[in-house]
């Protein structure tokens, strides 16, 4: 186990009818507030009305901008940054899922920062202040509700990346498993697809003797395969829509990664596909973690027989151990498929005719990955694997 | 699940080598510190000469107040009270396990409390305001290193009482594994009893559709069940020192507790036995734990059964499902046993002249239990099956 330093303080104000305490909270912390959502879906739910109504119940002044895409882009964040500048904004509230709060995020961190925020994105830049972010979450699947993280893509360069930052931190998430029933269900797969991969990537480490951690990403893991089923059979079945949102919170709080470095390079190879082809960050996450899984099996088995066997019920056979790896990547797989995703790139509509320059992207920074480090060309095998 | 909030913001500093950085950290809340500790063990260890150094070093202006016992008493609350106001200490360093952390919170909250602040341990008043608090940790027991929670004994009236309040969180928590290697067997065996028990009241609730926790849970008493034989075998092993640091604190950070409502009654039977007999809290619960899991089981078996099946391994039989509970109630006592614990009061010395006091105390202000509410009788009745 390796030492490590943890706090999380979000607030989490968890269940039903949480979200009217969004306008109490709120005033805990801002006098002129920036509601930041995405699409206006919440204005079909009926969420938008209530956080406005529960704002002004509880005299807190407010201005709006909405519009985040999926993959939220580095020009709405300029946006965002001018309009809190100009409106003397101390509080973001970001109603909606990990693309508004890591929009949010980034406009927080941006308006107390000189120069162009895309810097802190790239390395160029420490983010050592922000304005304080409260979150209404309305898709569990990121984990930004309570994590330092925010991505952004920037579209003028096609490219995706990510920040963490102490100070980005929520201060409260509400978290309302009654606001996730209207969520289509690709919506779902693909945000319980990505708290899964959250997980993978804490549980696949090189650092040795994680013994607790361990058995807490598996016990992750396994009531999510648990749940996901029930929210797809019947979106309103309350109590796994709150497993589901309560364990997008944890595959992403740090808790799972006390003493261990996590992996990443799953996340950073989707990262491309993502940035290339517009796909949901879930969908590719589906194709690629079974590809790396593969990869890396072939090298480095023995955590990948472990996650088949406590995870996915694999006996252990002593007579074919790598066996074991390939039938618990399988059943990922199958989970993935039961939950009508994608499993392989040509199923998405993509072709191998980016995978030179995506593995470059890939590792443009340096090599990816801890549980094994990866090249160009270990990138460019598992985009081959995932053919 | 029920509607809840969760925010702990503790700040934990783990590993090795941490104790150094008591100093700079303490040197963020306080300028004149009351620096609490036990019976004098960190002098011989040494660890009172590093953390006189980290402090000296950075500048922090302190007073020692020691002697705290376990089962730490109201007599030297009051004395450090006393002492914080008429030094004006600013914060209050705890090195120690959780009787010194309990008594520095009880210092903390009555420093502003008006009156005897034994009053809000038995629910005569409310805590709204503490010193801040801070911990290094040397036994790994009680969790009161991120709880919001403090027992302490009014010897006077035989009577050992908790309090739970947000302002009592520890600001930051330095966890050194090495700083364990010195435990003795007896309370190192005592300390695991202690973070199993603290699962496993959260474990048994009458709170359904806990999926997701009840797995962590497990996770937690495995990992424990996994490393106690190892400290217990070599007490200089760093990892699995190290595991079992981890789990005492996430045993009791209510994480653990997230959605659901704990039981608890096991611990106010027990503190009767240990304000009566003095024994450490950790020796009376792995005797009344099987106890109440043998009464409850009796009326309620489901959850017995499935903390047999999932944690120990048993298999359900068909034929005889309450046989599981039995068998899971027993390799538990085999567990308590193998670390050289007494599973029977008579192993304790403790014969039945008391029971009827004693289950008269454990219910003086109301029903016991969550899982099943216990009145007089039922207390009772686990009192003589633990006999």
């Amino acid at each position: 186990m390796e030492n490590f330093i943890f706090q999380n303080g979000t607030k989490i104000i968890f269940g039903k009818g949480t979200e009217e305490q969004t306008g109490s909270e709120t005033a805990l912390y801002g006098k002129k507030v920036l509601f930041h959502y995405g699409g206006g879906s919440i204005k079909k739910t009926g969420l938008y009305d209530k956080i406005v109504k529960s704002l002004n119940s509880s005299g807190v002044d407010f201005i709006e901008l909405g519009g985040v895409k999926p993959n939220p882009e580095l020009s709405l964040v300029h946006k965002g940054i001018d309009l809190c500048r100009e409106k003397n904004i101390d509080f973001i509230l970001a109603v909606g899922g990990g693309s508004v709060i890591d929009s949010a995020k980034a406009i927080a961190a941006g308006f107390y920062y000189e120069g162009d925020i895309w810097d802190a994105f790239v390395g160029k830049g420490r983010v050592e202040k922000a304005l304080p972010v409260g979150v209404v979450l309305t898709i569990p699947a990121a984990g930004s509700e309570t994590s330092t993280a925010s991505v952004i893509t920037n579209k003028k360069i096609t490219s995706k990346q990510g920040m963490e930052w102490p100070v980005l931190r929520p201060v409260f998430a509400i978290m309302n498993p009654e606001v996730t029933y209207t969520l289509p269900a690709e919506q779902t797969a693909y945000g319980i697809t990505d708290m899964i991969a959250h997980v993978m990537e804490r549980y696949f480490t090189s650092v040795e003797n994680n013994d607790l951690t361990d058995h807490m990403c598996e016990a992750v893991i396994k009531s999510i395969i648990n749940n996901a089923p029930k929210v797809l059979d019947n979106p309103e079945d309350y109590n796994a829509r709150a497993e589901i949102m309560l364990a997008g919170m944890v595959a992403h709080n740090d808790s799972l990664n006390m003493g261990r470095i996590g992996d990443w390079a799953s996340h950073g190879i989707e990262h491309e596909l993502s940035a290339f082809y517009g796909i949901a960050h879930g969908a590719g996450l589906a194709v690629i973690f079974p590809a790396w899984l593969k990869y890396v099996s072939a090298k480095k088995p023995e955590k990948v027989i472990q996650f088949a066997s406590r995870i996915w019920g694999v006996e252990y056979n002593a007579d074919n151990p790598q066996a074991a790896a390939a039938e618990g990547i399988k059943r990922l797989e199958n989970f993935f498929r039961s939950m009508g995703l994608a499993v392989r790139l040509g199923e998405l509509g993509i072709d191998n005719s980016k995978f030179e320059i995506m593995a470059e992207k890939a590792v443009m920074f340096g090599e990816r990955g801890n549980y094994i480090k990866l090249g160009k060309d270990d990138v460019l095998e598992i985009y081959k694997l995932a053919e």
